[in-house]
């Protein structure tokens, strides 16, 4: 029987938060969540920070509108990961290799479900998987080089 | 002195083309432009042939016109790899270090010159710098993750 445990760890340089959901799929799909949709929200803090200082004023307003921004594009860019980061490792697991046509195939397979999600038609939904797989396979290229 | 070699290598199943240019720096470059080059032109590939399925038929003027936009695509997305993988690997030698902080700050550097380099006016080339670090900062975590 999975038992769900929770444990919590933060420390401040490396930000790392580890949750055990006792399950390796969803622990990844998580982590994948909680990594990317930081770097998600990060970006939009980063950009209105920089808005704020190009106009050279900060107002409530402008702060709690920002606020709703990260939220929402953070779980935007966290759910993409997620689906991705799972996906990957069902396929990992179904083909029992480890090589880019994992990335590949998980890719197009998250880009087919965002986009089925956000009620897309059929020959969009298509395009979005081609492109997913795309973008994802030259992700997996990228960090194989450097 | 460095010595300019060229040997090319094809092997069907693995697509390895291997060019040395003398120079870590370039062969990186050069070899993140030929892979994500070749993504992005099978992705248009993949795609115009899912539409030729679609719409039954296919023609000369069809053929031409995916097999132009195969070019135009693939010199974009190897330019803005190439310049990555050459960004991230500088970022890389300065710093000392192998960490996600390179893919942040190549993807940013990254962003900022493709950016300007189409001409973009100076907060246009901001944001894009910083969504080009986040984008390359999630691809790596992903990576790491998987």
């Amino acid at each position: 029987m999975p038992r769900s445990r929770f444990s919590g760890v933060l420390s401040t340089p490396r930000v790392d938060v580890i949750i055990d959901m006792g399950n390796p799929f969803l622990n990844l799909s998580l982590d994948g969540f909680l990594k990317i949709g930081t770097v998600g929200a990060l970006r939009v803090a980063a950009e209105e920070s920089y808005d704020c200082v190009r106009a050279g004023s900060i107002s409530t307003h402008k702060a709690e509108h920002t606020l709703k921004k990260m939220c929402k594009e953070g779980a935007y860019w966290g759910t993409v990961a997620g689906v991705y980061v799972g996906m990957e490792y069902g396929v990992e697991r179904i083909r029992d290799k480890r090589d880019w046509k994992n990335a590949l195939i998980g890719g197009a397979i998250t880009g087919a479900l965002i986009s089925a999600a956000s009620n897309n038609n059929k020959d969009k939904v298509m395009v979005d998987a081609i492109t997913g797989g795309a973008i994802a396979t030259a992700a997996k290229f990228l960090n194989y080089l450097t």
